[in-house]
């Protein structure tokens, strides 16, 4: 079966250097929601060399922080699972305690109906950011 | 409200330093669970000094190397959520294609009964690895 990070179109990217991409996630209820890929087909962070371990964690982080400064959540969740996709890929997603889940994880049961309206110019906003970090 | 991460008892330590510890988490479907706490009470990632996020993730690579060396699991998830308890930690768990979840989360609705016992010495042998490392 084709891998869809490897092949993946209609994505929204904020940044792009030769290594990875940084897309923001369409999810009406998470606006706030990036994705940090890794461009190789990779499973694990442990596969990657140490260099390649900071570089991609780094800009994790960035993204963590591009999120506090144009939402300001009040949390952000950092996750890579890729049970489902094992291509290593980062969630960034800035939660808010009225969120459709809040507290419990976004891919435990929905606590409350919660779509959330994106502020204007987000996508841009975060995108200025990333790409002057 | 006390944190129960700065108030916490019965834990089992595989490894501490002055900055962390990481602990083998207590839960019948998944042995190969752990948790990289960082001992002062912050919030986000982004609020740690550049020297203390990396030193943070550092070990958790570590505990992700450990669990793979010893139960070659089918897959590693690596999370920081932090929703319900506000204090910096890092789950790290060895996941199985046939675990009471997988390919979903963790936190998801479990697909199937799948306890799961730990092997002999399993907390032994990661807090050996983890203090070699």
């Amino acid at each position: 079966m084709p891998c869809e990070l490897c092949n993946a179109d209609n994505e929204q990217i904020l940044y792009e250097n030769q290594h990875l991409r940084i897309i923001l996630v369409e999810d009406s209820n998470y606006p706030g929601f990036c994705r940090v890929i890794w461009k190789q087909h990779i499973k694990e962070m442990t596969d990657l060399s140490p260099e390649d371990r900071q570089h991609l964690f780094d800009w994790v982080l960035r993204t963590e922080q591009a999120l506090r400064t144009v939402l300001n959540p009040d949390k952000i969740n950092l996750a890579t699972l890729g049970n489902a996709v094992p291509h290593l890929h980062w969630h960034v997603i800035a939660r808010f305690t009225d969120d459709a889940h809040f507290p419990s994880p976004i891919w435990a049961a929905p606590r409350r109906k919660a779509p959330r309206a994106a502020p204007e110019g987000l996508a841009q906003n975060l995108s200025r950011l990333l790409n002057a970090s």
